[in-house]
């Protein structure tokens, strides 16, 4: 189960680029750039969030911080395939994702001051 | 607009390590941890993700290849939202991304033969 | 609020013919035909199902069992949304939507018999 | 096939307050009511959407609107599935959804006047 990993080593980068590349040509190899449009592309996102989804729809939120192994192996395929299309995307409109990341982290530090937002889940709007 | 950008350099990597840590101090700081279940979290993907198909979904494939700058500023925005709740979740869950990720390309290499997935978009179960 | 009613009478059946007619009217009157493929309409699902799946996000589940009046009114709302998107897939297609329900049950009555799904919220194939 | 029909009568009307009675006597049979929190619910209608928009994501628009046998029966399936937990969720939190959709109707009928609204898929915010 090479998926699930707890060597801090492991997830120190992901090697955007590398998988970037990897993807485009897998693409490229079956001529399937015509399908990869960013519509075509999102929608493909949205399936497989919809089965990451289903895999927490009918357990208690406890139950969803303590998977059986099983059930963690079936989560780490679907986000992978959620971050592959994620950055399938990113590839294709050449977006820099990190750079985006990081400015809405930023952007989130003054949405939700934590004088203001501390313990409450309400929207920065309702604040 | 920093989410934008054009120069390879700035897309090589993701410091997935230095984005994890930042949100769990945000969401430490918050006592958000109490929301953040993996169940929640993934809803939240599912709501970024359909902000995102909202940008799309009235745009032919066409149109979607080639947005203006203030629809790409806005996919940008979507993407990173949806990209940091992937991240949280793996960090939640200990999952080890990339790993994830790369497993699943070596795995769709094997399921969709180039010889039989050539121009077809057709689903593995089907070739 | 209309929206929100208790009488029995308001829910006991849905004119979906006449529903439909008015959204082909609508649709017409604007010229948004062009715009209203299935693949179109299934997009604009998925994005109003994002926008219900975001009033739920943080509550527990027993908070939303128990919505308060704004919520419970904005939760109206998005399943209107949803309903009419759902609707207007049908009709474009020309799918006879109760059938399809009825049909649907019959099947789920079979697939999960009570003797083996008796509090289980396991899927079908776990069985 | 009963799922897909062309008679007029047919699609008259949805016998909604049927639906949701026998949709709540199969939950019930089975203790799922446990599992029908609309958070819950609001999950398994993504998951179905996530299924439907897994139909449409390669096929071009105009394949949208021309599917085979095959396709038409898949949509149908999962039109049914979004739909079923779509009048499961008004049950459980007792939304008139024909009013709802009615209300909605007449809103966007306000939000998108023809004048401006013709041929445009711009958002109302917008127009």
């Amino acid at each position: 189960m090479q998926g699930l990993g707890h060597s801090q080593s492991a997830r120190t980068t992901m090697d955007v680029e590398n998988i970037q590349r990897r993807l485009r040509e897998f693409s490229a190899a079956r001529e399937w750039n015509q399908f990869h449009s960013p519509k075509n592309l999102s929608m493909a996102m949205t399936a497989e969030v919809g089965e990451l989804v289903e895999i927490f729809q009918w357990l208690t939120e406890d139950q969803s911080r303590h998977l059986s192994t099983a059930d963690l192996e079936r989560v780490s395929e679907e986000l992978a395939d959620a971050q592959i299309y994620l950055l399938r995307i990113a590839d294709v409109l050449n977006i820099a994702l990190e750079d985006a990341v990081l400015e809405k982290i930023s952007l989130n530090d003054e949405k939700y001051p934590i004088s203001r937002a501390f313990g409450s889940s309400r929207k920065y709007t309702d604040l």
